[in-house]
């Protein structure tokens, strides 16, 4: 089944807005098992949009068009969809009503161009937008059916799942249910994960688990997609292959699904009553701003201390003796129950291969402070990047009683 | 002329990279004058991209392909370009002479499966990468001119403005040098911005510039691109709408061209012998991040302080006076030549579209302190990204001696 993806929009064509909507698109078809044959993006322009569906429907078993159902005059995906199944646009009553009862609940009169969003080919299935105004709608052109959505992103993405994917995963004749998880890990680059997953049986071919990596340095993202033909079948699946993924990834995993590392060390530091003081240095920030701004953390955020001059900190060096004193320090001085602190240590000189800087982290708590040290190869940002990561790690580790200094894939001792 | 953009690559066409490529290319391509016609997205894979050369070649004029030239078995945009010209790849010894030297420069042998780079199509015109190993090339399929350009964005982007865009620009008959000249304001919303610019004459149609805007909020850029026969004739071109843009946008232009707003702050700050501590609340670390980690801010960045308790900040609510209050204190107690306060309070409750925080800034220095205060309108994020970005405004503003006051677009008062 050849599945293509048609973007629509002079502000995608000339790229003045980056494509997401087509990967976050792309991803989900790969995740569900459709995979993507064929990307298409062409401007709010009759000619090209026509022709685009007519290719796409010469090549396609399916088409997820995105973009054009607007209200104003350059929005055309109805009108030249029309065009294309050599149909009139006739006004869809149900949808008319339900944009004028949803501009009433919020005491507001639809402006008149909002009707063009109601006029459908008078051969289109309806499709359900439950958020928004631009209703979708699906017609065949050539051998393909065409999925028409909204550009606005969560409009988009809460449509693809609920009713376009389903709908192609019946064309497919996939059946059953799907199932993304996803382990969040720090400290493991792509490569070596998937050398310590890939003879897990259900990844390999025909095991019924898609084993996938995205990589968002400093943390690696791992996701097990698969479909079964209910939720029994796809535990049983998924459930010891789970199982195998947490046991290896062990201590690396810093969140699984929606959480994050930030939000897993603020729950922590929640339920234990507990407070925390940072200090960093070059990370200047970056390593506050991960924790100090969350939802809640103004019941476990006492205080966080940027120096560029380690002076400032107290200090006279980058070692992990200095960093568990000035830990310790300010542990005391703000009367906090933890405390982490950073020190960073770029390289000086020009550019070189082998650039990158020199880490000490200290924590202190009520029974005494730990350390940790580590070498990361990289520019300037790259380093901050995965200083002001180790950091966090290291505090999430020491909250849940694991070891704070198991070396990570990208450093150098 | 119709320009057309064919990006290749299983990671690329199933979203696992999101097309940044894509959008640098055609926001050049604009920029220029050229434009962009459509875009294509095939992986890799045989059919699909021989079947998108014939295609773009009946279509487009100019085509610039984006990515395949890698030295594995997967990239296949050398071999599928001699198939749709119906010739043989032919090793090109110039390319492999300036490979074995590079490998050779520093100190290693070139793996053999880099010679598959220096393999182009028999009438392919050689087009220099002069930072990478995969070069790039140009033939005739169809109508169109195909230009193939490697998928490393620093070479793609370098290729681009040296290589093909002066090629598809004489291809076009358009002559002359070009450039792009912008402008980067914070508290000017977009459509505002056209309305303060669009009547200059020399941005009407026939006015020889081009006005664009692109949004990152909350910052706006403005963008004049423009071309002249050679570099006088652009100057008188462009000088003149240039001045009068810097009039019309006046306080609120917080940086030009590659410039950044905390570049401006830190080189006031260093220019001066100034130093400077901040103190901040919701905002998390964010406002820190902006300066402390720049290179040469360790000789002006003295201490930022991040609480999310008024009370370690030793005030008691958001006010001006207090926000003063705590700048005075901090200056004193750091030493600072200047401080920085931003403090935050974001309205709580159920989430409604009136939903908002309130900021007060506090700036002191030798001479005394000045106060700020706003409303901004929108989620969390939005608010906290608003107030980091207006306490970095009134310090650059502070520091150029102009008013910390002036009304933005995002603020409701």
């Amino acid at each position: 089944m050849r599945v293509e993806i048609l973007c629509t929009g002079d502000e995608i064509l000339t790229g003045k807005t980056v494509n997401t909507n087509y990967s976050h698109m792309a991803r989900r078809l790969v995740e569900v098992g459709l995979g993507v044959h064929w990307g298409t993006t062409v401007g709010d322009d009759r000619e090209s949009l026509l022709k685009a569906f007519h290719q796409a429907g010469e090549r396609a078993d399916a088409v997820i068009v995105n973009g054009g159902l607007g209200p104003t005059v350059d929005d055309l995906s109805q009108e030249v969809a029309a065009q294309a199944c050599g149909v009139e646009l006739v006004l869809s009553d149900y949808w008319m009503t339900r944009m004028t009862e949803s501009y009433a609940r919020r005491g507001r009169v639809m402006p008149p161009n909002n009707v063009k969003q109601a006029m459908l080919p008078a051969n289109a299935e309806f499709i359900d937008n439950p958020i928004g105004t631009a209703c979708g709608f699906a017609v065949t052109i050539g051998k393909a059916r065409f999925f028409f959505t909204p550009g606005v992103p969560r409009e988009m993405r809460r449509m693809l799942d609920e009713q376009v994917l389903p709908r192609i995963l019946a064309m497919s004749g996939i059946k059953g249910v799907t199932r993304l998880k996803r382990f969040h890990t720090f400290g493991i680059g792509e490569s070596r994960a998937d050398q310590m997953l890939g003879d897990i049986e259900a990844f390999k071919e025909g095991g019924g688990i898609k084993l996938g990596f995205q990589a968002h340095y400093p943390q690696l993202e791992t996701k097990l997609a698969l479909r079964a033909d209910d939720e029994p079948a796809l535990a049983a699946l998924l459930d010891p292959a789970e199982a195998e993924v947490r046991k290896r990834l062990g201590n690396f995993i810093v969140a699984e699904d929606e959480q994050t590392i930030e939000g897993v060390i603020l729950g922590k530091l929640l339920a234990g009553g507990f407070t925390l003081a940072l200090a960093e240095t070059v990370t200047g920030g970056h390593l506050a701003a991960r924790l100090a701004p969350l939802a809640g953390a103004e019941r476990a955020f006492r205080r966080g201390i940027v120096a560029r001059d380690l002076a400032e900190l107290g200090a006279t060096s980058v070692t992990p003796d200095q960093a568990a004193a000035v830990a310790k320090a300010i542990r005391a001085s703000t009367g906090a129950s933890h405390a982490l602190v950073v020190l960073l240590e770029l390289d000086e000189g020009a550019d070189r291969p082998d650039m990158g800087g020199k880490i000490c982290i200290g924590l202190a708590d009520a029974t005494g402070a730990v350390t940790r040290q580590a070498r990361l190869i990289g520019g300037r940002d790259w380093v901050r990047v995965g200083a002001t990561e180790l950091g966090l790690d290291c505090l999430r580790r020491h909250l849940l009683g694991l070891p704070v200094d198991e070396r990570i894939d990208f450093e150098r001792r």
